[in-house]
């Protein structure tokens, strides 16, 4: 019985991104609850993935990657891979103006570096393919311990405008990627929040997004940060672990359970939370913590919806 | 033998404080070491505790909570729980605008949410219960791991002002919680440093404030930051484990040890040092690493006095 | 056999620096590789060692430390000790300011403290010894875990121009110090990346530093920042783990992978990275991800020479 009614990540994500969702989910189904209540996890790695991205102008002036023509969306589509995955990606430029994909984290010979200095950008009209490679955590040969590639990440234009892409990424050229680990949790549904200057997701001030899940549904978010501005991004009401996935990997884990995390240009995280769990359902803020800019309608509101379907005490035309 | 000879917390947290803490502190003694020379640890939680605070103005136009009428203090007092306890809070606000009570890290429903979007503020003159409860870690019944309460937070008021309380904060209505795990070792005294913009603890630039321990002593610090502005907060001669207590769980704990962390609004952490442990007795410096704001003041004193009661080559009008 | 054929930390790290370097390094040999394909470890420490300082205006009006008169540089010399050895630096100030020597993350009594409070700084053509500390990490009598002294520290003036050294530390006047638990294990090269307000180790924007090495190399950074400005340091192409030593303990370590790290004045952090693992050779970009901090010049390369001595793609003259 899915308790959730309806696919959680297309309502939330939008119909731009969620279109061609599955193609770059490993994982087709969106319950994290298997029918005995143990959690779905991430399988192994290993697979070799393709993808279409489009760089385009959109209708408002601001520019965003979609998975289809006319449909780009800011952020640009969730990318999700297991560790071992590789990912080629190959990037049309509808534009009138060069731009890249640089991506943090993943693997990628220098000719995927996405910059001009390494010769990777992609000209007006032109297409171009992008390899990012995963690998799983081991030992090297001189017995030292090599990280995985598990992360919450993202990727972003490096040449529209400067050749750091700051015109591109200031008008919306950025989107997460998250790679996984063997035995991750897998989530309901996935979140992301880029406090890209003074805006979320590039929406005017005051706009939210706003989100809606349904109380004890396992949400994700991906949290990243770009342009020039520092912040510190809070969540009322929930909180996370400050290591690699927001969980705790148990009691001996030393971390710091934390509810505001301090941010700057290309930090990236994430996390999950239960939504409501111990708390109940409610219409609960996320912001930046930095008072101007909260009051200068950095926020918006991560809505948990009962089991009855409303939130408690909210009204949508209220706040 | 108390090698201390006197009551370190009502001597380093002010009269306004220390006079009605004991009420909020699980542990009456002060002295985190037993007489066969073994730590004091936190117990196990679970009790439900009652607490009033009001919210007042000071004689000088700034802002305080405090646990009696006319008795406010910058920072509030510090509220401390064990993991488990549940804690009713009563808000009097005796100023003539509305205040509230919003937490960090701790588990309330939205109606002691503190914010005018969830209707929770206190109108002038009025009382508010805010109940804020804790839990212990242990597993989900999907076989993940949910963190513990346990931490270094805060709590302050979000309305005053602007919806986010900036005005509240500005003028001093913040204050510390430290909610303990049983076993946690407990410390002599516990000092709380919030960077506040350009001031510290809301005293002028200049005055410190200075706090007076003794060699030896296991001293807990609990660092906030409010307000506009990005820190580097910097204790000299002392560190800290970058971990959810401070201290090293033990020899596999791989975090980061450090002097000097990066901190900006509504970040909170703490941490357990032994005074002058390694170093000696001395007037160590604690201040703000960035270079305009330790030159304009903020900076205090961590005064270690030796076991004679001096504080080596430091002489309080000189400096 | 030494698969680089030279000396790179003489190549790398200017001769200024390498001329004296091996009397502040306990480990003679440069390479990181035994003949049977394991790493080179740090040994334990427990040695008393003497070094020379001097604090130096340059030619340029900028100011350095170094091991030779006449000789100083920025960052000043990279110091390397062992948990538990003692380290006496005497600082001979051949300036016409007073200067001083203040060190993070050691222990030294408050007469090392480097500052005027403690009245430890040194005259102009004055000498003065500071003496350091480090300890391993062990358990207290009390039955708590007392971390070790390992760690990327640094060094720095604390009188120049203010009482906080502001206008030293400005013009140049700091340095790295890598603490090194027995058992850490040994990088072929120690790289020092200092961004001190919208300079990176002092250099004119725009130009660099870059930094050769060859492919597999295992290369250590040492990132510090100091000044007024915070930032988010970032590597292309390559990783590290946000934890004590930038690698993972092995597979129970639950810390973040990174590729970009939020710093601000005074921080420092290390980690070893194997030159292209996964990526391969090329011009790896390395900069502050602060857009206009880019945009302005806040970025170097970081040069992973093939086997064949050649950096693909890469020609010196025009980037």
């Amino acid at each position: 019985m899915d308790r959730r009614g309806f696919n959680r990540r297309v309502l939330l994500s939008g119909a731009a991104v969620a279109t061609g969702a599955a193609s770059l989910s490993p994982v087709a189904s969106a319950d994290a609850v298997r029918a005995d209540g143990s959690t779905r996890t991430a399988p192994a790695g290993g697979e070799v993935r393709h993808m279409k991205l489009y760089a385009e102008k959109l209708a408002d002036g601001q520019m965003g990657y979609g998975l289809e023509k006319g449909k780009a969306s800011i952020p640009g589509p969730l990318i999700e891979l297991n560790e071992g995955d590789t990912l080629h990606v190959e990037l049309e430029n509808t534009m009138d103006v060069a731009a890249s994909l640089h991506v943090h984290g993943l693997d990628y010979e220098i000719s995927s570096d996405g910059t001009r200095l390494n010769d990777s950008a992609v000209a007006p009209g032109e297409t171009r393919t992008y390899t990012w490679r995963t690998h799983v955590p081991g030992r090297r040969e001189d017995g030292t311990w090599r990280g995985g590639s598990a992360g919450y990440w993202h990727y972003h234009d490096h040449v529209v405008g400067t050749d750091h892409g700051t015109g591109g990424i200031r008008k919306g050229l950025y989107g997460p990627v998250v790679v996984r680990r063997q035995g991750d949790v897998l989530p309901d549904t996935t979140l992301t929040i880029v406090f890209n200057d003074m805006l979320i997701n590039n929406k005017p001030a005051r706009s939210g997004p706003d989100f809606e899940v349904t109380l004890g549904d396992r949400v994700e978010i991906v949290m990243i940060t770009h342009g020039e501005t520092f912040h510190t991004f809070h969540l009322h009401g929930h909180r996370w672990a400050d290591n690699r996935t927001g969980t705790l990997t148990g009691p001996e884990d030393p971390s710091q359970i934390v509810d505001t995390k301090i941010v700057g240009p290309a930090n990236s995280f994430g996390f999950q939370v239960i939504a409501g769990e111990g708390v109940g359902a409610g219409a609960w803020m996320y912001h930046c913590h930095v008072q101007s800019h909260a009051d200068r309608g950095m926020a918006g509101l991560f809505l948990v919806k009962g089991t009855d379907g409303t939130v408690p005490g909210y009204e949508p035309h209220a706040h």
